[in-house]
């Protein structure tokens, strides 16, 4: 059961709109085991919808397309169906009889552009909209069926969930299609796509199991796909390559989620310090709801001397060595451990550019946790850093809040800090320890 | 001059990432007077892209492919150029020396497996990539020029800018191509899409003129599209029927930006004292280069006891109103320019939900600015507010950034602080002053 997807709009050519769309549906279409083959854009030209459907229906069995069904003169998304269809556009009498419900209960004037609104294609199905005015089209064409769904995402969203996605799966399953193949996300912090594919060579090549990497800054989701009575052992054999510990959560659990939990499961909070990152890491701790059972608070100590005034790092370390140093990290996570009456302090303290800093090159970062046992753990993480710009900058800010949280996780588990081990010995090397 | 682009990579069409490659890549290629006809995803598959890259330059005059080019098995862009070129692929000795040398400075060995990224199709050019490790390729086929890009965001852009654009203009003026019409984007902050629609009916009313509101979170960027010579007097226009204030910043001129250069103006800093934000604040005021001259620094104080112990909010203010309250934003906000020793202080308190807190609802939410001279000044925007989910959590946060930054510029500007006097004391009505 393949399907295609056929975005319309003008904004999303221009990229005035991200096409969050296609990124739903797509996870959506699979995770109900349909295959999503294409994803076209195309903008608000009659002639060119007709056409990229026309197209798309000669590789797919379906069609999904969203926008062009508003009331405006440049949606001609329905004309467009209608034309491929070789039919004419009727009015139906119940949609428009709702739509003169609907404003004249807002109080408002029906402006005769809004009719345009109840002009279906002759012959399409109607697919209910009970999250807006516009209603969905099923429309059937030689090469299979197309189903067009306003651009308003939770328009759209509302008519996948309770209709299209319903009759879709219907379909694939009275065709005799297999079980969908099942997939799962091992999510992994501080090590390189290229060391995770090397690692896992064996897995890649297991028949019937399919491996992409998903890499976002400091981190890489391993997505393994397989039949669902296969997936655990997969998982496990990923595990076994990594090391137990390079995992650090599966599917949608994030690093801020993972780290939450430990520290409730040890009734510990958190306090952060922060330079280069100006926030971030708090930012992130408080993302999700209830984060202020386990995150304390923290402070942004931007300058070198509030490092010194607020966190109490001593004046002749940062006179010694500038604000780059591991020693300043393991002051200032001690430091605000202290000030703020957490168990656990996570400083960090580097350069993000675009100019060096205390002598230290863009792209140095030094992360240190302060806990109740022992003294501070710093590492320095290898970051590779990708120029000295301003998108630079961002990387190294996010991969350095990544690096925090994952060295918060290995402390909270007790885990070995150099990220080598999480590679079961092998040489890779992307953080070493100070 | 018609481009197309081409997303290659199963991750895309799974939806297991949004394509803000294609939303830049068309913004970026329309401020340049290129027009971008048509966006399409594909899956890793080498047929499927050698099929695409024919069909779009069947249509197009030249396509911008991203994604593919990296190290691993399923990276097979430059195979499938190479096929459509009908050309083998060479190793190139300069890239792989390189490449070397790279993995070498950063302690590391070389995967046999990443060398595949110093193979290109015969013939092809390079396009030096500054930013990472892959260079891009162009491509010549009988129907036009391919180029194909990584999917790395940083490294997409850095080649687009430094390379391929210039090609790409410099082509279509030697084709005797128009000047593109000028755009220029006026941003605000804290008015609503429709009023600003309303109040500037009568600029979309002129001929030759096309505006567009394009949405953020409690911001919204107005871009006007006119012929180069009269784009200063349609910007005119829109601050006359917006009132002088409303536009904070143009082009990319960010608030983040403007608020930096107000308080260098004025050899002023600024602190910030954060709740339910939880640190976007002061991670905003540190993006750009050179901030830590207006940023002094931050507390981000999530639970209640630390806005008393960290700033100096009374203890029984706390006890008779809960955090969430006007007089509380004030104190944080006296109490952080204080105790940091900055020109101004800045503070959020809020409820960002799921759950409502201390009896007051989702979306609450108190902006205070202290400064030098008089009392603090707190607004309580008027979010609208989509839900209570994992959503508006996120919606209401992002919106509370803009509020305090855009409050600060008004305070700095000593600028009225009711934001319906931006709309030229019309009656809309977004925020009340407390």
């Amino acid at each position: 059961m393949r399907v295609e997807l056929l975005t319309v709009g003008d904004e999303l050519l221009l990229g005035d709109t991200v096409n969050g769309n296609a990124a739903w549906l797509g996870r959506r279409l699979t995770d109900h085991g349909l295959e999503v083959t294409r994803s076209v854009v195309v903008g608000d030209e009659l002639d060119v919808i007709v056409e990229a459907v026309t197209e798309a229906l000669g590789r797919a069995d379906a069609v999904i397309t969203t926008g062009g069904l508003g009331p405006t003169n440049d949606d001609v998304t329905r004309d467009a169906l209608a034309k491929a269809a070789g039919v004419v556009l009727v009015r139906d009498p119940v949609l428009e009889r709702r739509l003169r419900e609907r404003v004249a209960a807002a109080g408002r004037e029906l402006r005769p552009m809004a009719l345009r609104m109840a002009d279906v294609p002759e012959g399409a199905g109607l697919l209910a909209n009970s999250a807006g005015s516009a209603p969905g089209l099923r429309v059937r064409l030689p090469g299979g069926t197309v189903y067009a769904l306003p651009g308003v995402p939770s328009e759209m969203r509302t008519i996948m969930e309770e209709v299209v996605l319903p009759e879709l799966t219907g379909v694939a399953r009275s065709r005799g299609h297999d079980l969908p193949q099942a997939r799962r996300v091992l999510r992994t912090a501080g090590i390189w796509e290229s060391e995770l594919a090397a690692a896992l060579a064996p897995v890649e090549a297991l028949d019937g199991v399919a491996v992409a990497y998903l890499p976002a800054p400091a981190e890489v989701r391993v997505r393994v796909t397989a039949a669902p009575d296969r997936l655990d052992d997969v998982e496990r054999r990923v595990r076994g390559l990594l090391g137990p510990d390079a995992v650090y959560g599966v599917d949608d659990e994030t690093l801020d989620r993972v780290v939450h939990r430990l520290l409730a499961e040890r009734s510990a909070t958190v306090a952060t310090a922060e330079s280069l990152t100006g926030g971030l890491i708090g930012a992130e701790l408080t993302g999700m709801p209830g984060s202020s059972a386990t995150y304390a608070g923290g402070m942004v100590t931007y300058s070198t001397l509030l490092k010194q005034t607020m966190l109490g790092v001593p004046a002749d370390l940062l006179a010694r060595h500038g604000a780059v140093h591991p020693d300043v990290a393991a002051a200032m996570a001690s430091g605000v451990r202290e000030r703020l009456g957490a168990t656990y302090g996570v400083a960090v303290t580097g350069v993000a550019g675009p100019d060096p800093q205390d002598g230290r090159p863009v792209g140095t970062v030094f992360v240190g946790v302060a806990g109740p046992e022992g003294p501070p753990v710093v590492i320095e993480p290898r970051l590779p850093v990708p120029g000295t710009g301003a998108e630079a900058r961002g990387m190294i800010r996010r991969m350095t809040v990544v690096h925090a949280l994952e060295l918060l996780r290995r402390v909270l588990l007790g885990l070995p800090v150099r990220w080598e081990a999480a590679l079961g010995g092998g040489d890779a090397r992307e953080d070493r320890e100070v």
